[in-house]
């Protein structure tokens, strides 16, 4: 770590290295005219810099290791790729997982299946917990829906994607799901974060709404430092002043996660922009930006559906995208 | 609700009035040359606004009625007071709940407490169990913590404030804690508010780190439905691109909540600003604005502290802070 | 607009229908239980909104039409194409403007210009005038640098963008360049655009620091009522409190924009990132989201330039981008 | 500065160090096992960091002198109080500067002005030049409403704040106002700040839409660097993604600029809010967190302002809140 100190005394100097020492750091001081700078180095990266902060003299503290480690790129090298039998994610196939926000029914739920699966995607997505602003809105048919969602895997052999809210039914959920969803609000619930940590499932862990992408990092370290390593990242837009979206979709996150971290990334353009208009090239720029796989929201009838319809793709709309997605896809030396 | 259609089609425009109908809207038209507008008034309140926005000719859809009910200064004209024995929260009198950001070990709570309770404050606040960003970080003290609390208050009288993180764990700290917080990075875990509503203890619900004023209120919504109407929102400070301070503290959340609610309002300055020297102008501002009550950090040594510590206020600094709002409070009438 | 009025008398509703009537408007009212609509159709558009907004019983005014007209797409259907020569912008040609932030030197600028050339852009960009956060940061060369600008046209026959920073000096900018550039930070300084809305030049409106993409359409109308309808849109990322990227890259700007407007959308990944690595990725994925154009920072040698270096690309590094855009540039059917 | 380097080479280490030596730096080098500390001191100041960031080996580069001279607390330490006749601003005295959003007409300017003085204020504001999103909104009288502005400082000795808004302008500005105000969106419109810096007038520099703190008193540094160092500023509310409020008004950063500058600040609680209830309570909260100033919307007849009406206190309600203020002015051991 690094601290600054301005105008300090003597006395002011020795109690900060003392305490840096305390801690088990190496010091190293430059002084200049106005500024002293102290770089501390070694010792124990779980110092609060706060308590650094805090002390007379102290103008600010600069942390130089980052906060996490196992998903890190430094501690591992080569891509982390999750494989189901032969579906993979984060290798050269674009993983694409599409359906409807909401499991409504059986029917509706086999119809959204049928298109996702004849258009070439292999993962059904659908929430049967549904974290829902309003107590009064549909909350979700909870093990009802995800019996369907298994009836469905059956009948179509894809894959499942479904949410956890929380620890209780979180064991629940990977008795159904062949990935458990994280959503964006339980991005920091660090007590789900740790109970998936010990299931062994993948976890697609979203962004939170106002999430940098440290603390974003951050959430995935609990997964991994509690001892589930395949964690997929998926960027689905964060919160800003604008409102002609209802999120603004951060698509330099994924090039930047690719950099940081070993762990797969992909994008949900559905939810990130909430207008089905924007979500075909917001998928395709997500693509061509490095993006592992998508999520994207269909519907059989979106203006029928109990939520987001708004943002829902109609079948057709899906298979045309599809069909670009793949094209772009072997464009740039990937498949889908 | 409110329909607002583009050069539509008389076809397009009989779909979305049929629809409406279907709901149970009574339905007006005024048709200008470029836009058409249907107010549908009536009706059910569940409808997902979404469904209709994406009909052919729809631009955009308006709601009308607020989301929220029961916490609305409709639904109850007159302040909600919380009471404790004779210390209340919402009426005329001050709230202070003030301590260190964690229960660190018993010593050091009951110096804090003693310094909390010398200085005039009615309230111990403590984390037993923290949300942490890092999963190394010290995670709290867990049931020992609530222990803690429970003597600390035993011996000094004080009520005691401690946060709930996940559901399973809030019947425990509703066993030792006189009100329940949830946090924001929980606020909108809906699991942990549908649990809290079933606890007969006042919940104290911190807004969200990016949360509206509206999600706030629905947030609080979700307790009241379930049964438990003794809500106190906090606002401590909002995620902005400003990085001098933690967060933004948004003072006029607090005369705006009071307008839209009955619930009491109060500010956290400490964890808003993230730096000590803002708290006291912060906590006065507030004060003056409208709140009901502060929650403030005091550290018996901050620079020891295990969080937090460049936001909290020495004993003597809190002393000083705790005269000069009795003394404001005074003069607008209140007392602390 | 809609007015929404709020448990409404008999008189404050009449005043509000004799006001709108006084504007010229044709009024519909709605009226439910706890709510009144009026639909207000036809009438003026230049009514303030507030001024509705603060009579008694009024809870909301709703505008209905958009407040930009001539850069609407409704004004006109078909895309706006920029002609300069046998170059274009907006039609299916994509068009890089490269070079460094700031001229230093004819030496650099040259230097620049030629590796630009070589990889195949058809503008130079190079600031002569330079908005700097720190009056003691370079400023620019100013018209010492316009001219190096045009000797390196002259020279390369590459067409010139360049800023203009206020109304007195866009004269002299004009004589020199072939694109007018409007930086963020201006991009609400109505004098000035006014100013290059009467200069029969191409004028590049960057989208404001914190700007929705209403009010940057609202900028350009600015122009285009004033009689320049040769307007070139730049996103070139938004604040956000994302502190990784410099800025945050709202690529969903682009097909948002080409919806409303028929204007062309450029994107300049490497203002918004702060960050050569990322470049590349956004302005593929800009790309493939329908931007007609890019601006990219290049510069000799990035380590001795005098602003920005760490986000400019190496020669070599813009080569290999250039080929790869070019690549993709024919897979989706346009052209490089 | 500090630069921060990741598992570096002996020869990317000898380049950096050679690079900073050059620039006239002090170096001192930490060695850690995974990150190496440069400690630059000494040295210019105006060395672009970016330069630095981008060479091999470099993780990060900070800054480690504030970047602003003249407007810092440490370059002055008292309090800069800027006089008008007996009227000071930046001492004990509140200043209270009110009126219209914009001159309407002299008749409108003297109703106002009247009202402003009856209830003890010192300024008239009011904008004779209007910055609007619109262009085919009010844009202001003009030198018209600069004359009706000298009129009424002659008829009530109330002294006078307007707005410039271009360079070309702003003598003209300056002979018809005690005070010329910059606007928001002019924050960092450089030329214009240079240009008010050669005017014997005080300024009133208001806060970017998005500017940080750091940013705002950069821009205020353009100012005394270019040698007038009269400079009021005026928190005005920041952009979030609250849409309850027009801005986030950022009380925090009135104590935050008084430590770190010696200019006085005061608050703009009406544009901040954009709701006149809101008006009230922020501003007694900006006075009890340290404001030396408030600027408040006072219009004869608000619902008929020809803009921002809705944030416009009535004279009644102007009366009363200027008694409040008085009251808790002088409670706090000042005076209004």
């Amino acid at each position: 770590m690094i601290v600054v100190m301005s105008r300090v005394t003597e006395e002011d100097l020795q109690r900060v290295v003392d305490k840096l020492k305390g801690y088990g750091f190496d010091i190293h001081i430059s002084s200049g005219v106005a500024k002293t700078i102290i770089g501390a180095v070694g010792g124990s990266k779980t110092v609060d810099l706060s308590n650094i902060e805090m002390m007379p003299g102290v103008e600010k503290v600069v942390p130089i290791l980052q906060p996490y480690k196992l998903v890190s790129r430094e501690f591992k090298q080569e891509d982390t790729i999750i494989k189901f039998g032969d579906t993979e994610i984060g290798g050269n196939k674009i993983a694409v997982m599409a359906g409807p926000c909401a499991v409504e029914s059986y029917e509706q739920l086999l119809a959204a299946a049928k298109v996702v699966k004849a258009a070439g995607a292999q993962f059904i997505r659908g929430g049967a917990f549904k974290p829902r602003t309003s107590p009064y809105s549909f909350q979700g048919l909870e093990e009802e829906g995800l019996k369907m969602l298994k009836a469905v895997r059956e009948e179509t052999g894809l894959l499942v994607v479904t949410e956890a809210m929380d620890p209780k039914s979180a064991e629940l959920v990977a008795e159904y799901a062949d990935i458990i969803q994280i959503g964006a609000r339980n991005m920091q619930n660090f007590f789900l974060l740790k109970e998936v940590a010990k299931i062994s499932k993948p976890i697609l862990l979203k962004r939170g709404l106002s999430a940098t992408i440290e603390e974003w990092l951050m959430a995935a370290e609990y997964i991994l430092a509690g001892g589930n390593y395949d964690v997929i990242l998926c960027e689905r837009g964060i919160r800003t002043y604008e409102t002609y979206t209802r999120n603004t979709l951060d698509i330099s996150a994924v090039p930047a996660v690719k950099m940081l971290s070993h762990l797969p990334v992909i994008v949900d353009p559905s939810h990130a922009t909430g207008k089905w208009r924007l979500v075909g090239p917001m998928a395709k720029a997500s693509l061509v930006a490095g993006a592992d796989g998508l999520m994207i929201e269909v519907h059989p009838k979106p203006s029928e559906a109990f939520s987001d319809g708004a943002q829902s793709l109609t079948p057709q709309n899906f298979h045309v995208l599809m069909d670009e997605l793949r094209y772009l896809a072997n464009a740039i030396g990937k498949s889908l």
